[in-house]
C-alpha cells in the first residue's frame, strides 16, 4: 500500500466538568486526508483544499510538524506526501488542528506497517498541535485518535483512558462565526479556584465517568456541570446563556463550551433530541445577526478511519 | 420482629483524590448494635459497651440524634431501645460516629417494615453525624449504609452513587493513638487551590472511578494521588510520609489519610499484600513510641448487616 485516504474527525474537548482532561469524537464532520509514500525522502504538503489559506511548508503546518516528529523518530526509507481537504474550520473550537495532526501520523503509520501504537502516534501529534495552540496538550488529539470519550490522565508520561460511550448518545454543536483567541480564553481563567468548587467539580466529573460506564443518561444530565471554567469563558461567547437555556428546554442532557470556544456543544439521548437541540440553537442564533454553523453527530466510537 | 442485632461497619472517607466525596466500607471492624421496639414511645439508649464514656441522653448521642430524626419524621406507634457495643474507637478517623448513626436508623427501619430506602435513612443519619462533626456530611455514612465504594455526588439533594468494587481488593488501616482535632484538620486546608492542581485531582479521580469499573489495579495505583489535601493534613500525622514510603515498597496500591486522620489507609490487591502492608506499618510505627491499632479488611460490599 502506497497511498491511504482518511477521515480525520472533529472533536470536542473540555467536556464541562472534565475541563482539560475529557473529550469526545464526532462523526459527521472531519477532514479528509490522503497520505502517500514517495521515493524522495522528506515530508511534503502537496495539496490543501478548503480555502483556509494554510501554509504548505511542512515546518509551519500542523500536519507537517506532527509528520516530521514521527519521520525524524522512525527515519523510514521513504518520504511522504500529504493532501488535506480541510472541512473543519480553523478556530472553531472543534479540533481542526488536532484532526490534521492526527491524520498525518495515523496515515504514515498505516503505510509503514503499523510500527507505532495509538499512544505513540498521539505523542507525535502533540508536536503538531503545539504549533497551533502554543502549548502541548492532547485534549482533542486523544478522541480523534481513539474515538469515543477519552480521558487524558496525564501528559508526561502520556496516558489516555478510553471511557465507554453509551449507545444512542448524540452531540449537537453550534459554531458562531466569531473569533475567540485561545490566548484570551486562557487569560480569562483564574489561577486559583475555591477548594469547595473544586470538590463540586470532581464530584461531578467522577459521576460523569460513572454515568458513561453505566449508560445512565439522567446521571449524565446531572453531572454535566462546570462550576469552574464556564462562568469565565462563557463571557467570551455571545448569547451563550440564552442558547444553553433554550436547548435544555428541548431535552438536551447538558451543554458546555467546546474546547476554548466559540463553539457550544450539547449532548442528547437519541437523534431526534439532538435535532431538536439543533433547531433551538438555530432559532436562538438566527436573531443575533451572527453567522453560524450547526453540526449534529452520533458520538464516533471509532475515531479516525480509513476511507479506501 | 421486635429486636434486631446489627454489625455497623467502620468506613474510610476522603479516599485520596476523592476528597470529600469518595468512601469505602470495611468488614473486619465495626460496632455491634441491638435495636428493640418498646411500647413506651421515644428513643432510649439503654446500654453502651466499649468503655468510651459516651452519653446515654438520646439528644447528645449520635445514634440517638439520628434515631430521633427518623422517629420525629415517621411518628411510629412505638418507641425504640438502642444498645451499642462500640468497637470503633471514637476519633480514629474510620467513621465511628457514622457507624452509630447508620445503625440506629437502619435497625428501626427493619423493625418498622422498611418504610424508607437507604438514601432516606442516610438523610436521618446525617443529623446524627452532624452532632459529632459539627457539619452535615455523608462521607462515612454512605459507605456504611450502602457498602463498597460510594460517591456522594451532592448533599442537597442527597445523591449517592454506588461504584463497583473490584474483587480481591483489601484495605489496611493503621490508627496511631494520637488526637487530630477535626477543627484543626479543617483549619489547615487552604480556601483556594491552584486550578492546575485541581485539574490534576479530577483527572486522577475520573481515572480512579474508571479503574474501579474496570478492575484495573495498576490504574487504581496510578490514580490514588491526592495533590490537594494530603500535603497539608499529612503534617498532622507523625511519620506519615515514612509509613507511606514503606508500604508502597511492599506492594500497596496507594495510601492516604482516612477521613481527617489520624488513621492512614492503604489499598492492596489480595489479602497477602494487605498483610505485608500491615507488617510494614507495624515495623515503621513500632519505632516511634506511639501506640497504634492495625486493621486488615476486605472491602465490604454489603455495608451494614443483620446479625441475627
Amino acid at each position: 500500500m502506497n497511498e491511504i485516504k482518511l477521515f480525520s474527525p472533529a472533536t470536542v474537548a473540555n467536556v464541562a466538568c472534565g475541563f482539560d482532561v475529557l473529550g469526545f469524537c464526532l462523526d459527521s464532520v472531519g477532514d479528509e486526508m490522503v497520505i502517500r509514500k514517495t521515493d524522495k525522502k522528506g515530508i511534503f504538503i502537496t495539496k490543501i483544499d478548503g480555502g483556509f489559506n494554510l501554509p504548505f511548508e511542512a515546518e509551519l503546518n500542523v500536519a507537517g510538524v506532527s509528520a516530521l516528529a514521527m519521520y525524524n523518530a522512525l527515519k523510514p526509507n521513504c518520504g511522504f506526501e500529504i493532501e488535506i481537504n480541510k472541512k473543519i474550520k480553523p478556530g472553531s473550537g472543534i479540533g481542526s488542528s488536532a484532526a490534521s495532526a492526527v491524520g498525518s501520523v495515523f496515515g504514515m503509520n498505516e503505510l509503514l506497517g503499523k510500527p507505532c501504537n495509538k499512544t505513540q502516534l498521539t505523542e507525535f501529534a502533540i508536536k503538531g498541535e503545539a504549533l497551533a495552540s502554543k502549548c502541548e496538550h492532547a485534549d482533542n488529539l486523544a478522541p480523534a485518535m481513539f474515538g469515543g470519550f477519552t480521558l487524558v490522565k496525564s501528559l508526561s508520561p502520556l496516558e489516555i483512558l478510553q471511557i465507554p460511550t453509551p449507545n444512542d448518545l448524540y452531540a449537537t454543536i453550534i459554531h458562531p462565526q466569531i473569533e475567540v483567541k485561545t490566548s484570551e480564553a486562557r487569560a480569562i481563567l483564574p489561577k486559583d479556584v475555591a477548594l469547595s468548587k473544586a470538590v463540586t467539580q470532581w464530584a461531578n466529573f467522577g459521576s460523569l465517568i460513572h454515568a458513561l460506564h453505566t449508560s445512565d443518561f439522567e446521571l449524565i444530565q446531572r453531572s454535566l456541570n462546570d462550576v469552574i471554567v464556564e462562568p469565565y469563558r462563557s463571557q467570551l461567547i455571545p448569547h451563550y446563556n440564552e442558547v444553553k437555556k433554550e436547548i435544555l428546554k428541548v431535552g438536551a442532557l447538558g451543554a458546555g463550551i467546546s474546547g476554548s470556544g466559540p463553539s457550544i456543544f450539547s449532548l442528547s439521548k437519541g437523534l431526534e433530541n439532538a435535532k431538536n437541540v439543533a433547531n433551538a440553537m438555530k432559532n436562538t442564533y438566527s436573531k443575533t445577526g451572527i453567522d453560524f454553523d450547526i453540526h449534529v453527530s452520533k458520538i464516533n466510537i471509532q475515531g479516525i478511519k480509513i476511507l479506501n
